[in-house]
This record gives C-alpha cells, sequence and structure tokens, in this order.
C-alpha cells in the first residue's frame, strides 16, 4: 500500500534534527505512546502531513512554526474507524465533518451502495474526488450484496472488484453478511479472497450467529476479521480462531457492556482486538458519540484507558497493514493526533488531521469538499412511471389455496422476525387483513421494473397507514401499510422525490424524507439534518405503533438475506433459516400499465 | 504476499467439517493460543500443508488419517527466527537440518553474502531451488554491503534489487548496518524503502549505538524494525519511536538477561516485541539452541511462557505481514507445529513444517534437498594467481613519516576497536614491529586484484605467526600475523583452497578450513562439521593468544565500516568516528607479479 503523503522522508529527517523548521510543534503534552503503552511526556513536531520528531529537544521550532501549548494535555493518535458505514442517511462527506472533531481521524468505508449505483467506474472517481476529505477516507470493497438479485455476479464481477483493489484507498474486501457461501467454499469468493491476500490486503469478515464448530470453515476460507460476536463467548471463539475480533457498540447493538467482558473478566491478549460503531443511526452518533463513545464506554466498563485507545489506533492500523502510515504517534507517520484534556470524556480540545488543525473544541475548522454526489450514480431512480405505482393490487398478498395458513413475518426485534402461519380469508385471489389489527402488507418492488416481491408483517407499526422508503438494503422500493391506497400514495411520492421515505395517513402525506443519492443518503453536507430526518421518521413510526428503537436497521435489514426470519428479497418471501422461497416474486410487468419500455 | 500453500481453501473448508479425512490429527493436547493468550485443550486436523480445523470435534479423523496422541503436551506454532544469518561457516541447509528439530519452522535470512557473489540471477535460481526445504525460508533483500567498496551501488542497483523484492520469498530489505546512510537522507535508499512501502513489505534496521535523539531521522527514513539494542534502555528508545523491537541474545552479544529488564521491570505492552539469534556460530547453537533457546531463556529470566512463545510466533509474523499464514494455531494457516513436553525446556518432541512430520525427538525425518553451491556462483574465488601472494612486503605496513606514531587498532572487545597511536621505527619504508610483542600486521587483499588495504592490530593474538581468512563481512582475503612469511603461506594456502582459514606457524599449516562456498560456508551439509571447524579455530587462536570468545565475530567485523575503531575496508584504514580514510588502500598491482590479465 503506498499511501502518498505531502512530506518526503529527506524533509523529515532535515525537521528531526532541527535543519528544518516545523509546521506545527506540540509541546510539553502527555503522549498516549500506544506502542509501548507508556505516558510520556514528549514534544511532537509536525512538518506538512507527518509527525517528523517526538522527544525531548525543541530544535524544530522555527520563526513561523505554529507551537501548541499541550501542557497538561494528553497528545493521543487519532481514532480509527475499521469498519464503517458511511451511508445511514448520512453521507460520507456530512459523517466525516461530524465525527472528525469527536477525533476520529481515520474511517474505512463499507462501499455497497455506492458500488451497486456507481459501479466500478463511478465509484473510483468518487473515490478520488473524496481524497479531498480531511483524514483518511479509506474503503473496503463488497465482493455480494446483501441480497441476492438477478445479475448480481454480473454486477459483482472479478475484474472490477480486482481493479478497484488496485488503489491505494481501498484496503481490503468488505464483509461477506451471506457468510453460507464462505462455509460452503463459493470458489469466486475464495479466488477473490486469494487475490486480496496476493495485495497484502485484508479480508473483513461478517459472521453473525456462526457458531465455532461452522466458523473453522469460514476462517478456513481466508476471513480476517469479524464484528458480529454479541457475546464474550463469541468474541473469544472468533480471537481464538485467529480473527482480528472488533468489539461492536453501534445503535441497532449497543453490545459492548457484554462483549467488553472478555477483557475485564480475564487475561486476555487485546493486542488482536478492535472496537467499531458499525454504522449508528444520526441520533446515536449524536448522542453517544462515534469512535470516542467506544473510548470514554470502554474505560467506564473497566478497560484501562491505554489499552482502550490502543483498540482504536495501533490495533486498528495493524490489522489493516497501515501501521507504517498511522496508529501511533512517531517520526514518519501521518500527523493525526488527538490533544484530549483527560481520559474520561475522550473529548479532544483540537484534532490534527495530516498536519492539519481539523478541529477545535468540537468545531470543525476545514473546509469540507462540495461534490455532485449523483455525477457517479449509473442506475436512474426508476425505470418506470409513477403510474404503475398506483395500481393497489401491487400491495396485496395474493392467496392461492384457501385451505392453506399464510406465512407471516412477526417481528422479535428491531431486526430479527419468525414465521407464524396463520388462517386467513382471501378475497378475489388477495389475503384479507381488514379484520386482523396488527398485520400489515409488505411489497419490495424493483427500481428496474424486473419484479415485485410480497409479504405479510405482524408487530411492525400497528396503525401505519401507509408507508413507501427506498431505505433498504437492497435500495429498491419497501412499500410497507394497511391500507393499498395509503401505500400507493406513498410509493408515487417516494418515486416523485425519485428517492427517500415518505409516510402516508389515509390520503396525507405527513412525512417525506428526500434520499436522493442512491435511495439511502441525502446529499445534504449537514450531519444536522440527517439526525432531524431520524428524529422525525423514528417519532412517526413510534407514534404509529412501531415498538423498536431502530427503525433505520428495520428498513434495512427487513430486505436483507442473512438475518434470522422471514425476508422480503429479491427474488422473493424467503425463509433464511431454509434457505426456502416460499413465495416467489411476480414480474412487475404483470402489474401492466406505466412500465417505460 | 502470495504464499502457496498445497492445501486449498475449499479442501480446508471440506476437512473442518468432517466431509474430507485430515491426513494428521493432533488429538487431546494442550493448544499454545497466541492470539488470545490462553492454553486449551484441543484438537487440531491437519490436511496437506495447513492446519484445516481446532475444536473438540473428531470428525476430521478418517480411515488414512494418522492420529498422534498429544495428551499432557503442549501444541504451539513453530518458532520463527525473524533475522538469521545462514552463514556462519554453516551454510542454509545445515542449519536448517539443525534448528528445525529444535522447533525454529520459518527463518527469514540476510541474503548479504549470497547476493555479493551471485548477483540477482544467481539468487533468484538459488532461492528457487531452496523452496525444497522443509520449513519456511524467507529472505531479507540487502540495499547495499557492510563494508563500501567500488563498485558497491552498481552491485545493489535498485532494478536488481526491486526485482528480488517482487519473490514471494523476499518478504522485505535487510538491515542497514551503515545507518548513517539513513540518517543522513541517502536518496537511493529512501527511494527504495518507499518502493519496499509500496509492496506492503518489512524494511528491517540496524541502529546498532544511535542515540534516541538520532533515532527520530532513522525512523523518519522508514525503517521498521531494530534488533540492536543492547540495553533495556535502547530497547524502549526503539519500541517507544513506533519500531518493532527485536531482543537479541546471540553468541557475539548475549544480552537477553539485560534487554529483557524492559519487560520484567515494567509493564511495557509486548505485542511489538521479538527475539532473535542474529546468527550465532555454529558451537553456540550446539549448546544454547537456536530460537527454542530464546524462550527457554526468556521464561527463566521471568517472561511467562504465554508472551515469550507470542514473540517468536504471532509477533513475529504480524511484524513480517505474513500473519495470514504462520504465526498460530488456527485453520488456514500452514501447519507448522511443535509438540512440546513442557514449557520450561520447550524442546519439542515432534517438529511439524507444512503438515509434515520433520522431526521426532530432536531427530530430523525428512530428506534434505542436495545443492551444488557454487553453481550460482558468479565471482571467480581468486582473478589473480597465488604467487603474488607470496611477496611478503605486501603484509608490511608502510611508514613513509619516521616523526609521526602509527595508528594502531587496539581491540577492546571481540568486535570494538580503538585507535591508538604508537610511535614506531621503520625499516625501508615499512615500520618494524619486531620489538613490538603484541603488534601485528593485518591486511584485507580484494580477490578481484583491485587493491590491498593495511592496518596494525594490537591485543589480536599475541603469538600468531600467519593467518588468512576470506571468513569476513567482505569476503575478500584477510592476512593477519607477526610473521610475513608466515602470513604469505596461510595466503597461499587459502588461495589454492577457494577460501577458508588458515593457520601457520612459522612455516608449518597448523589449521585448515575450507569455505569454498563465497569464502564464508561450508558446503558440507552436515552441521557438525560447522562446529567442528569453529571449536578448532577458537582453540587454535585462543592457544596463540586470542582473549576473546567470539573469533568468527572478530574476523567478521574487523573489515566492516559500522562498529567503533579502526577498520580495515577496502578503501583503506578507516576511523568510522571521524569517516576518515587513515591510510588509503593501494593498487594491489604495485606488488606486481602474478596478476592474471
Amino acid at each position: 500500500m503506498a499511501v502518498k503523503t505531502k512530506a518526503t522522508r529527506a524533509e523529515l529527517i532535515e525537521v528531526a534534527q532541527g535543519r528544518r523548521p516545523a509546521d506545527l510543534f506540540i509541546k510539553g503534552g502527555t503522549v498516549i505512546n500506544v506502542y509501548s503503552g507508556e505516558f510520556l511526556k514528549q514534544n511532537v513536531a509536525v512538518y506538512q502531513d507527518c509527525i517528523a520528531y517526538v522527544g525531548d529537544s525543541e530544535a524544530a521550532i522555527g520563526q513561523q512554526t505554529k507551537v501548541i501549548q499541550a501542557e497538561g494535555m494528553y497528545v493521543s493518535p487519532g481514532f480509527i474507524e475499521a469498519h464503517a458505514h458511511p451511508w445511514v442517511m448520512y453521507n460520507p462527506i456530512s459523517v466525516t465533518g461530524k465525527v472528525l472533531p469527536l477525533g476520529t481521524t481515520t474511517t474505512v468505508n463499507d462501499n455497497l451502495f455506492f458500488y451497486l449505483h456507481m459501479g466500478a467506474a463511478g465509484f473510483k472517481e468518487m473515490v478520488k474526488d473524496l481524497k479531498q476529505l480531511p483524514g483518511n477516507f479509506f474503503w473496503l470493497a463488497r465482493l455480494v450484496s446483501q441480497a441476492d438479485y438477478p445479475g448480481e455476479r454480473e454486477w459483482f464481477n472479478q475484474a472490477d472488484i480486482g481493479e478497484l483493489l488496485e488503489l491505494d484507498e481501498v484496503v481490503g474486501t468488505a464483509e461477506v453478511t451471506r457468510w453460507p457461501l464462505l462455509y460452503n467454499g463459493d470458489p469466486f469468493l475464495l479466488d477473490t479472497m486469494e487475490a486480496v491476500r496476493e495485495k497484502r490486503k485484508v479480508v473483513d469478515g461478517h459472521t453473525a450467529g456462526c457458531s465455532y464448530e461452522k466458523l473453522n470453515s469460514v476462517v478456513a476460507s481466508g476471513v480476517n476479521a469479524c464484528h458480529e460476536a454479541i457475546t464474550a463467548k463469541e468474541a473469544f471463539d472468533r480471537l481464538r480462531l485467529g480473527m482480528w475480533t472488533t468489539l461492536r457498540n453501534s445503535s441497532l447493538r449497543p453490545d459492548l457492556p457484554e462483549i467488553i467482558k472478555m477483557i475485564t473478566e480475564g487475561n486476555v491478549n487485546t493486542s488482536r482486538i478492535l472496537m467499531t460503531t458499525d454504522g449508528p443511526h444520526p441520533a446515536f452518533i449524536e448522542k453517544e458519540g462515534f469512535v470516542d463513545g467506544l473510548v470514554r464506554q470502554a474505560v467506564e466498563l473497566g478497560i484501562p484507558p491505554m489499552k482502550a485507545i490502543q483498540m482504536v489506533t495501533i490495533n486498528a492500523a495493524t490489522y489493516l497493514r497501515l501501521d507504517d502510515f498511522i496508529g501511533g504517534v512517531a517520526p514518519g507517520k501521518k500527523a493525526d493526533l488527538l490533544l484530549l484534556p483527560d481520559l474520561v470524556d475522550f473529548r479532544p480540545d483540537i484534532v490534527i488531521a495530516g498536519g492539519e488543525v481539523a478541529a477545535e473544541h468540537g468545531e470543525l475548522q476545514v473546509m469540507m469538499p462540495e461534490v455532485d454526489w449523483n455525477k457517479y450514480v449509473v442506475r436512474e431512480p426508476f425505470s418506470f412511471s409513477k403510474e404503475l405505482l398506483e395500481n393497489t393490487n401491487l400491495y396485496c398478498y395474493p392467496h392461492m389455496y384457501p385451505s392453506e395458513p399464510v406465512p407471516v413475518a412477526y417481528f422479535r426485534s428491531n431486526v430479527i422476525t419468525q414465521r407464524k402461519d396463520i388462517e386467513l380469508p382471501s378475497i378475489n385471489g388477495y389475503t384479507d387483513l381488514s379484520n386482523h389489527e396488527g398485520l400489515m402488507q409488505a411489497v419490495l418492488i424493483d427500481r428496474g421494473s424486473g419484479w415485485v416481491s410480497k409479504a405479510i408483517l405482524e408487530r411492525f407499526a400497528i396503525n401505519l397507514d401507509g408507508m413507501a422508503s427506498t431505505y433498504n438494503t437492497t435500495t429498491e422500493l419497501l412499500v410497507i401499510g394497511r391500507n393499498p391506497e395509503s401505500m400507493a400514495k406513498a410509493a408515487a411520492r417516494v418515486h416523485e422525490m425519485g428517492g427517500g421515505i415518505v409516510i402516508v395517513d389515509k390520503d396525507e402525506i405527513v412525512l417525506e424524507i428526500p434520499l436522493t443519492f442512491t435511495g439511502m443518503m441525502t446529499t445534504d453536507s449537514s450531519f444536522d439534518t440527517a439526525v432531524e430526518y431520524h428524529d422525525e421518521l423514528l417519532a412517526a413510526m413510534q407514534k404509529r405503533g412501531f415498538p423498536f428503537h431502530d427503525i433505520l436497521y428495520t428498513l434495512l435489514f427487513l430486505t436483507c438475506d442473512f438475518l434470522p426470519g422471514l425476508r422480503l428479497v429479491p427474488h422473493g418471501l424467503y425463509e433464511v433459516k431454509t434457505d426456502e422461497i416460499l413465495l416467489p416474486s411476480a414480474p412487475l410487468s404483470t402489474f401492466k400499465c406505466g412500465i417505460k419500455s
């Protein structure tokens, strides 16, 4: 990996020897040395974007050198989020603008929705443009989507993915959520992962719910890491089998108090343990912070501050094979530095990213780039006109066999569903839900006009007439409700907006959230916008009976193919455990009118 | 790094699931889990050259599976020597045959003398042939020699070195002993090291005696690691500056008891600390062992066995960026495994290398390859006929300025010399040592017939009439003695042998050691031969007054250009501290007769 720095080695050597003045000199702070595990009172000299010197000397101070008095402060390496999802309503720019002042100077990001909508060419162009971002913005490249669809393998082809893996900014491959593919030795995945190893990059993993016995196969397939442990036992299983083990505390799964026991209740080696926020929703970041929040909570839970900081700095950098470049305070490393007033709150007074003061007292001090997100996108929002969506039959669940009970997806939690078989009456071929309060229709409509999948949900939002959302892991159009007319209206409105979330009571639109960047993100550079959208959505849904805390992940994963229960996926109504399609998707064309040809 | 394994991932997955029988099954042992830092009673299934499964199941046992009952045994990852010099009289094959039964399954080797005598093409051919060796035999590629010489930069050119760095077996660049080049930002070295980083390989270092302040520059230049600390303070300096810090216990410098205090007397993070034997002489390995000896002694000195083993397994593998491949007991890793009866002696009952039982109870169980070492060599032993060496003036130190004292290299230790200026008489232009017992001549003669360098030594071997040796870091002909006739005879005999070491009393040859492979190594595959040669040489030298313990390193480094004091190098008599040539080398042609033309 040739991560380029502005400063040359020759210049850094001159600064280290006091023969060339530093640009920035951090004086008298207590350096958090994550290599040795010590706290050391030392100066740090910075030249351009790199650290040139760490020690007692002040020889690098010149007339133009900006000296920061750091007495009484801790000097920490910038925090690293090794498993980020920069698309939870917020976008790469708005989330960076939020988390950089909180001390996260490096994020390693999932490219799923960008790649789905841009393909290799558009994605590469965006990666290039985002090099203007302050801090380090790396990527992990997906090998498959989170819900199999017609043409997936053609879209995620080895040539295009191989091209992405050539980029310095792409440090490896992203989690394969559909890990049974690995368990079963899928040749495409094994080949691609072999190619990643040849480039000495990383193979990130996702083995939710995978037993120790099965993990052996996934590890044998070549996966390097997993962040899906939800108990200390599961975390140990992963660490013991040689995986870099990432402890997660996300909005969906705030599991740190449980999994951290693997450290607090024993004497485990922590050098291969990391922490991640795994794509929290905007309001969670607003309230709990980002990587700083992980460190804060880990220390509250009894982890020594040094170990907690190592987990989000040098451990992450070593896993990523970027430890030549980031993760510690040493000469030649990128000058990503935090001035921390204490080891309790871990809120930096000053954040230095690439040698620049990027934030002070939580306020961003650097310009963020402006990009036209949709210029990279090759998929059009909808391949059909909105009239198609006004056909209410589209939203009704077919009922061909009156004698048979209907499979229903009952929500046990935010994201886990359970199959229930319920006897239901039918009206002209469709299932009649009118006398069953709490049951509602859900349909997933291919924005490319190919197919529609249908399900019936229970315990979702008892009073919801209609909602439509492109915010889901397929980014297709998900429509849910008890009232087909309301559903139709919500769907049509999302079509007009070109992506987003709409809620309709009877025939009144009560909430509109435009997410016109891939259907997942606002194009707005303000993080606050994403927070407002989230809060409005959650309030509106809870008002209509949504019983859980994380609506975005409920929407996201209802359409995935890797979590337990019934799922609404491109191929139809899918039972994960049995790997069975209970009701195949129908061609959208059967709903006639309005398809562009 | 695409280290190829015989087993495919798909096959390993089948074995992990019990759908394909393991070749080897280690049952009921206590696995030393270096990832988590635990001791776990588990089975290990091996297929071909890799580990397929670690856990409680026995499903992988088939009818043909060889089951090893390991109850009461520890199952350790094979030991890794990350900084080896396979040329201390022994050669790559003989030393591997010795250390493999001691549990060292991976060595990472210095290529200096191989490259000096073979160039890129010959070296690559040897590397290819040595792939037949059991265990893993990796290389680090030198960027410069250990004693600058005319044409060095042409020989160590970027194109050739770049070619070597493309090889999977070459994991990075080797120590730059002449570290002031890095301190001064030598452009060739900085460029080459940048290229190594681009390949995501390692930049090994050597910063003997470098102060903390100066280390900042060397680290800024891009060096990743150092093994030269001789005090706990020096080790801390290196670790704190972000270097992988390797604790050394070699025949020359058995420093472990001192430097290990960095761990035993504090609470340092050990995950970036390694250990090395750094090329011990044959008898030292015979007596103390190899990496097993490091672990044994570290534990005696108070290091917990787990930490000691981590230092020579997973820490080393992670530094080398080979942790996908070696360093721990996990699925997908190479099956390099040791069955240890205890955590005191660390002498394996069984050594498994690449899935094969390579040794049992200290006895090698595998065939070693046979190679004709000299087929790779492009340098001829001598470019002149031996008559030239019979000219006794060749061995006398010139004395042009009778009024001036003569600089003498006084041996303070095995390898450290000190300049002394002594008033000495002269006879016909040469310095007369006849009345100064203990002073003797030393000359270094270019085997390529270009030059001769001269020095006067004190406290070397008071009763030595004459010795000649190609065993020195230049691999040129080093001749030392008090009697020019004896020196001439020894030199002529080494010329006849084509390389080696000869001692002469008056006009009688009393010791002959043929080292015809580059002048450093025996071509003999028996390690015992190297031990005998060493013991005979040391005894003979001590009998003649040599006051130190490690004659091979005394000979090796008298001709280097990086250790304190006066040195005899190709450019002449060299004072390291002042970087000054006190007596330039003379053209060998001035000694006329016998030069081939």
